[in-house]
Parts: structure tokens; C-alpha cells; sequence
């Protein structure tokens, strides 16, 4: 994980609880209420992190169960006066939603203001915004590494982001005051911050999150409706994110296309691999492939019971 | 689900409480006293289903850990006496180790035994046994949809079977009484049964699990040390099933081949679609293809509650 710029002393650090303990927003508006957007409002409210949690949505069925949840104190449909208001400022939109969203915001904005999203792409958001917005507002691009296939407010929790990663964007531009209030954003959250370049974001996830996407509903299709009783767990855990909306990953792909046609031509070069090897009944090769993967897949295992 | 025969009208019933109450056996006898012969072991001795259950084991450790758990009463290291003494043996060892073990056992068993295994692929398994058994002695396939990637006696499960799926693939010179004993046994032991013909169940199992494995597999290959930091839930589930045991696999792909070979190729040919509209950025057609597959991905999830 690179550290970019001259951040990286005062970031890599895992606590910094005299921030912390300072970090209070008085306005904090949410743009999208969904899972999570409404587990942001949720987690700042029990956390003391805002005093006033400010709601933008576009549904309001969406508006009204994040306020009978208490993610928010109040809802708006328009971005404007939410937008005015806000002391900090989270997008947590489609990708393909969240630049011009951004920058129509920007304008109204506060001087001061501290603007991020929450989106699962970084480097084609944070180039689009570069250079385009007012001098005396900040935008920092974030990625928080929780969520699920689920969505809306109503699968929001106070706890979603707990001992989580959350990736932050900076670019060679950002402020590191900027960067220290963002940092301490997420962490009061209960997030495990890493500071990462949107690139080097974008190339990661391509590999851990948007090709396991398309691998998945690539698989889910071989289901037919006589074939039900017979999976099991596996099935089971191998598909379930392909049960995320599909407008919400559509956007993705498109935003992170290079890096996701990269990882996806690996991956259908091991399949081919497998697929040579079993068609010779090559017992050697399947089993050192399968081995590999293992090896890997327990790697992985470990990593996450020591997190956990 | 075909029926096999004319055991179908019998068979297809939920629930068979005669036979359940009536179904003790004296002797069981459990070849491979991993996950699943310890969870066999542990789920008869809890239902009554056993009065004695022997098990066989190549390793000391394993039999020690499923004496000590109570999930067999002695312990063997050969399968000659363990076998002379069953009424029904069942054979929870990889795949391309239970034919032979079979044909062993067969000739040392009582008169009226009864074969199975647990094995995930069935055809070429009844198809080596056909007309190789004594008379006296009756085998039919079986295959539990239950177990992990875990392996061992350490994880074994009283209640692994509690409404999960158990496959048996007669075929036809399969005696309707002998059809009727095994289905009772693994009711007893929580299972819904089905009944299938054994190339039905190996085309099935190759797109419900074998080639699921496959992609698993070829997955977590993508995994570098550097990207554990950005792995979250969705990498980790569509990947668990790849920490599953090398060698157990080759031996199920191998003994699978052709049905793994055909859905791997389905496989191959969803990815290169959605690699083809990425390529052009295709918004349409990718919305198309990952909204059909969250469709299919639903119908399992309401199906999964369903069943819970």
C-alpha cells in the first residue's frame, strides 16, 4: 500500500486519538440514504461524531425510513440547501452519479466545506473533479470496504464500518490538514484508514471486488430451476454478490474498465488452464493449480481471523 | 428431479414415518472418519439410528478425535473386520479411493449388507461397481449436499445433515427394499432425500458445485500479498470454496470430467460476453446480462429461506 506525497508519516500511524477526540462536524450531509449512506448517519449520531445529520435523496420512501431510523434529523430531494449547510459533505451515490453531484454542491457550499463519496471506484471520479471546483472547498475521495449485495436504509447499521478498511484518495494536490480531517472522519467511524493513490484504488479493486462481480454472475447463470435442490452452501457463497444491483455495477465497470478487463483476461487464463489440464486428465497440473489456490485462499483466511 | 424406475411413487413422499421408526441398524460401519463420516457417526449415535458404529480410518489421529467426540465406538485401521461386521457401511473417503474400498468390503460383509458412500460424483462409481458385488451384498450411491471446505473430525456435526439435501442414485437393478432402507437411513439422519439417476447427479453437481470450485479457484489466484488490505466479504465468499483439499478435488474433477468440462465451457463463454461488452462499453448490454443473473441469484436466495 503506497503513501502518497508527504502524508505518509502522520497516516500510516493506526490511532491518532487527540484527533479523534477533536474531530466534531456541526453539519454533516449525506447525499443517498441507502445502506450506506444511512449506516454513515447511523454510525456518526451513536458515535457523537455530528450534531446535525442532513439527508439528500431522491425516493422518499428512502428519506422517511432513514429518519424513522434516526440515520438522519432531516430530509431533502433537493441538494441544494442540504448542500449549503454542510460542514462535511458524503456522496454515496452510483459512481456514475457522484461528479456531477459533486460539483453542482460545490457552488453552494460553505467555504471551508469537506466534501468525499463513498464510491466504489476512485480514479475517473477524482480526474473529473481536478481542477473544476471552487478553491476554498475540499474534495478527497474515500472508499469504504463494507457493505452488501442488500440495499436501501433499511439495512443500515451503526457498526458497518467497525475495524472495516476504508480507503482514502489524495492525489498530489490534497491538503494534508484536508487529509488529517478526512482520515479522522473515517476512523471515528471505526474504520481502518489507508491512504492509497485512486489508480492504485481503482487497479486493487478491480481484482478483489469488481471481477469476483462479473466471475460470480457469470456462474449464477449456469442455475436452472431443476438444478435448486442441488446447491448447497457453496453455490451459495460463490454467487451471492451477484445479487447487487445491477445499474449501481454497471457504473462501476464502466468507470474502472481497463483495470476490470485486465484482471478478467487473468482470470479466464486460469480457467483456460484448468480447463487444458482436465481436458488431458493432467492429474499433476489439477492438483498443483488446486494447491496454489489454496495456499492462497488460506492466506487470505489468516488475514482476515487476525483482523476480526 | 427424475424419478428412477418405479420407485417413484414411493420415494417422492416428504416423509416416510413408518420406515423412520422402524429403521435401526446394529452395526454401522463408517470408512473415512473425516467431517463427514464423524458427522454420520455423531448424527446416528444422537438420533438411535446405531446401536454400534465402527469406524476405519488410515490415520490414528482421526480415529483418536472421533473416539474422543463419540462419533464412532471403535476405531480400525483395517477395513476387513470393520466391514465383516456391518449392516450398512458407508464410504466417506475421496472419491477415487471408494470403488476399490467397495469391492474390499463387499466380499468380507454378511449377508444382506448394505453399500453406500458419500462421495460427490456418482456414475462412474456405479457404473465400476455393476455386476461386481456379490449378490447378497446391495450398493447404491449416495451423496449428502453438506460439509465445507473444513476437513477432519474436529468439525464433525451432529446436526450437518438437519434438512440439507442427500442424493441417492439407484439405478436400475436397484431392489425397491434395498431403495427404501438407505432413504430411511439418512432421514433419520435429518436429510431430505432425493432420488436420481447417478449421470443426472453428475451433471447437476458439476454446475452446482465442481465447476463453481473451479472458478473459485481460478479467483483467488488474482490474490497478491498486497492486495489482502482490499479484500472484504465479497472476495472472501465468492473464494471460500478454493481452501477445499487439493487432492480431493482432482479426484472429483477427474472422475467428472465431462460434465465439468461442458459447464466450465458455459462458464467461459458468460465471461467472454461480459469481457466483449466491457470492451466496447456496451452500458446495455452489461445492465442486460448482470440484471439477468441477479434474477437467478433471487430465485436461490427465496428458494435457500424457503428451505430454512
Amino acid at each position: 500500500m503506497a503513501s502518497v506525497g508527504n502524508h505518509s508519516s502522520q497516516l500510516t500511524t493506526h490511532d491518532t486519538p487527540l484527533t479523534l477526540l477533536v474531530m466534531t462536524i456541526q453539519t454533516l450531509t449525506i447525499v443517498g440514504v441507502g445502506l450506506i449512506g444511512g449506516s454513515i448517519g447511523l454510525a456518526a449520531k451513536k458515535r457523537g461524531l455530528a450534531e446535525r445529520v442532513l439527508g439528500v435523496g431522491r425516493r422518499q420512501a428512502s428519506l422517511q425510513e432513514a429518519l424513522a431510523r434516526g440515520a438522519i434529523d432531516e430530509a431533502f430531494v433537493d441538494l441544494s440547501e442540504a448542500a449549503n449547510r454542510a460542514d462535511v459533505a458524503i456522496f454515496c451515490t452510483p459512481v456514475d452519479m457522484i461528479a456531477e453531484q459533486i460539483l453542482t454542491a460545490a457552488l453552494r457550499c460553505k467555504a471551508g466545506a469537506l466534501l468525499t463519496d463513498a464510491g466504489s471506484t476512485k480514479a475517473a471520479l477524482v480526474r473529473s473533479l481536478a481542477g473544476r471546483l471552487p478553491s476554498d472547498v475540499s474534495y478527497v475521495g474515500s472508499h469504504p470496504l463494507a457493505g452488501s449485495e442488500k440495499r436501501g436504509p433499511e439495512y443500515a447499521d451503526a457498526n458497518l464500518f467497525d475495524g472495516k478498511v476504508t480507503v482514502i484518495t489524495p492525489t498530489a494536490d490534497t491538503n494534508g490538514a484536508v487529509l488529517d480531517r478526512l482520515s479522522a472522519f473515517w476512523k471515528a467511524l471505526g474504520s481502518d484508514v489507508r491512504i492509497m493513490d485512486p489508480e492504485e484504488h481503482d487497479r486493487g479493486l478491480a481484482l478483489t471486488s469488481h471481477v469476483p462481480h462479473l466471475v460470480a454472475a457469470a456462474l449464477v447463470s449456469l442455475l436452472r430451476p431443476e438444478l435448486l435442490p442441488l446447491t448447497a452452501t457453496g453455490f451459495r457463497d460463490t454467487t451471492r454478490v451477484a445479487a447487487g444491483d445491477p445499474a449501481l455495477w454497471t457504473g462501476i465497470f464502466l468507470q474502472n474498465r481497463d483495470a476490470v478487463l485486465a484482471g478478467l483476461e487473468l482470470v479466464q487464463g486460469n480457467l483456460e488452464r484448468f480447463r487444458q489440464a482436465l481436458t488431458r486428465s493432467d492429474r499433476v497440473t489439477l492438483d498443483r493449480l488446486l494447491t496454489e489456490s489454496k495456499l492462497l485462499r488460506d492466506t487470505l483466511e489468516k488475514n482476515s481471523s487476525r483482523r476480526a
